[in-house]
């Protein structure tokens, strides 16, 4: 069994998509992760429970997504040492605006790693957790970089077919 | 010695400014109050402690400031059966928009009663924690409309004076 | 018959979905509610006419929904000193940024307790409105606590199902 | 005496300097005009009453000047046949972006005549005020023609006199 | 043959449900128009010959509408000393912000009244118009009052046949 | 006496200090330029002239710049064939977001280059005009490529001064 | 074969409906281009081969669409002297407002000539490009005059079929 | 000497007091780094060249920061398989929400962890840089456990001081 190293909290089930999108991404990189819904609003004491133990599972980095005024992943940085990357999920009516500032304008003294809003950051919150994990382990810096030699490559093949 | 009814919390004694505008307003209305200085980020612990022990303590009404990522109203909502007001405090960057957003946008369940942007906000964060106190108290009740009557009053003066 | 407490306002017709929220969670609540359509901008009159005699009626609360230049919360609160929840209603071009604004920036003076922009906020003005009747009502407040249960159970069932 | 066609009314006296621009405007036309500090928040009764009664003291246009939450245009709007300019003021943390949209974005039915945000905006409600007097008034209507060929002839001057 | 009072002018063909909204309700005050598609960036001297001329049709007020960088009502504001209203249309991407802005924000010595964004707002202009040409205007001014009467009927038969 | 080839067209004599940002790096490049103040809507006719008889004295790119409901831009544009720069001057309220979108949004058939708010836009609006000037001109090119070396040069310096 | 005048570059191929618009308006003006998929942020090495290549192969202007954080016109922009034209494209969340800041915000020195979001964007950088290459060729100028007299001829014909 | 594990890149000296916020940050953590001006814009090729010798020199994590049309980070992070961290620097105009959406937005497949606009932001990139070392490193870890614990000290110690 792969060692969980990456946890990923939502703060809804009808956040799933997007979780998904994150679990996919992991999965390439042979990151094992621990998938929790868990609500800063709903749940708070879960969610202490929950940070709290982190550490000892071994969990190195935590990825939190959460849309309007998102506060998961601040209330989950306020808790932990562990680098906490957030992501701003889409909103129906300010389009992720709303979760966006929620969750990167953090105080001095409590930062949350921050991607893009909805799927595109939820791709990247996976990549910048191996990011992180490779600092200290060349065989993941080694995946990654091999990953973005796939993008390049994608991108080159696209050319190549382009008809106009 | 008066009653607690009111507790002001704040996210940083940065925001001393805008407590006093709350404080102030409360005398006018002679409701007790405590204030304290805690912080959604910093000290999530204290913040737990407190709300949890606030309804023993005769308070009935909590009034939340903080700015950026504001999660501190958010934070204290979901763990208190109270109603929550939160003034979103003015930042220097996106001057309280994100404030706002962060403080108004709750997901269903957890609401938070928002009011105006910086010191006008916090003005009228106590006049509404004085009517929501007014709603079970007729003395309260009628302070507020004596209130509102001076409010007009003052209009008016200004317009009797007003030299245009 | 249930006593009336909460006043449950919007400015059209076209806002009954949002209406519909409302009151299926006041429900829940057992809260006893009044609705009317009533255009702080086509009827003044009959705004007036109606929150001016809302004490005598026994209520307690007034929850005002409107979209675009959302007046009506802003309005009644002027006339009143009943606690008054505003609900921004989602906009078809400017998706409620502009009916939050107008709900939530009021000046010194006069509150309006604002909630989340559409559904959400109209759940959560319900069970704000449950909340203020709470500070005075302990049985009330007993159901908001067991409405929290609820809401934190529903998340570890859904934990429970998570199949990732 | 000149006769009174215009209304000018602010919401509070701070707005002193914005009904200058818009006093001093009407002035150079020519127009009488009539200036009144009445809130739609703090004097709602007083709001109708005047504006009621504006008809038959001879009124044509009312130009209204409000900040934030601004309601006071769509509110005198609600309760007139006559022609409504709304002045979105500027304020401190949004600038005027809350006024302009609360003042703008008015509900089919009940039309405001909105310019832009502050002093600019001042001026061109008094203007706007001319042009609709001028409709049915040839006097009125050279004297704008006659403005608008000084604002043209102010800026060939500018252009003589440019040394770069 | 009604007299032509009222220019309704847009800046594209794509404009054509918001031109039908405005027309509709000049229709139901019994305002005779005149439709023209002139583009402020397209046909620029085709918008100067009919402004320059519209007074002498006997136009009192110009209403325009464009999106985008919408720059017709300024343009033809520049060119006449009739009140032009303008309605900011809505566009794909930024759903009528840019219109508005564009629109709204004219430099002191040449005012647009501008309405709100969208079909609201083009209905909003109609009745402007009628508002206008209602101060110099009795019966006009009637059929405002009980189109206004209208509204509130209308409002008061929803609250009549409201079931909830 | 250096040739004329950009024209330089500001909105009003408050935009000096911009207008000398533009003519300073014009100078820098050795570029021939023209300035005038000229209102797309206090001098519109002026406008016109200028623009048609700018190809004869031999213009082959024009700068406009202009604030708030900036309509300079894109009134030059449908007027001419040449390319017209725009700059988006950084206005009170909205801070040139206003001047941004009025002058970016055009239509499909008439663009405007549009560059960045302020200052830091009327520089670039200069060296475009050069780039522009350089797809036929080897020496231009050669200036900008030298321009662009003495940039790099610039922040390497600093590196080395950089005392941290 | 056409000379290749024109480069036109974007990030991903999920903005071919954007590319073909700008691909279509070249052709009407019988502009050589070359169209290349280059990611700023996944080919950038391809990217600075690309463009250091581009005056060679004879290139004179280059046409650069991405979206979100929108680097590519920058980034390009920074390794050549020729003018290079950014489309923003729109986004699934902000619409565009991303890629149009991104796009256009650049630092003093470094100019990108921004337009529109989206396809009325990618028709007027077309359309841009044209009128560069126009500043140093008479034929071009002229079917642009021409390509303008169309535009003009098109809303003329709209005005006779226009039925109101 | 201590190793240097972290690079922080500005792209500009005007950056200088939002750099010095980073670098005192890091050397409470007893954290080695290296400060460089490298502009994505003027100096393209310096930024690759460094970012491309950065794992070799035993960098772990860039810490980049820019304001405007913000591509450093986004620049760095698709040269690189290293952590970058953006830090959107305050802009006159729009005050950093140009540097935030160029910063955060990024496509997937290339993350830049973002922070808080301005100087908020610059602190929590350096704390953030040491939660990311402190993922294989005990000893950083309890640092910054005991930098929380400070964090919350000194809160209690406001709130003790507390004077109202």
């Amino acid at each position: 069994m792969k060692k969980i190293l990456v946890s990923v909290i939502a703060g809804s089930d009808s956040d799933l998509p997007v979780i998904e999108v994150v679990v996919d991404t992991l999965k390439k990189f042979g990151i094992g992760y621990d998938v929790k819904i868990l609500s800063a609003h709903r749940t708070p004491e879960d969610v202490t429970k929950y940070v709290k133990s982190a550490p000892k599972k071994g969990i190195k980095v935590i990825i939190a997504m959460a849309g309007g005024a998102a506060h998961l992943a601040g209330v989950i940085a306020s808790q932990t040492v562990l680098p906490v990357i957030g992501v701003p999920v889409e909103t129906k009516t300010l389009k992720g605006l709303d979760s966006l500032l929620s969750t990167v304008q953090m105080p001095g003294g409590v930062p949350v790693a921050t991607v893009a809003i909805g799927k595109g950051g939820a791709k990247n919150a996976a990549i910048l957790a191996a990011q992180i994990l490779g600092t200290a382990n060349i065989k993941m810096s080694q995946k990654i970089a091999s990953f973005k030699k796939g993008l390049a490559k994608s991108v080159r093949l696209k050319n190549i077919k382009l008809k106009i």
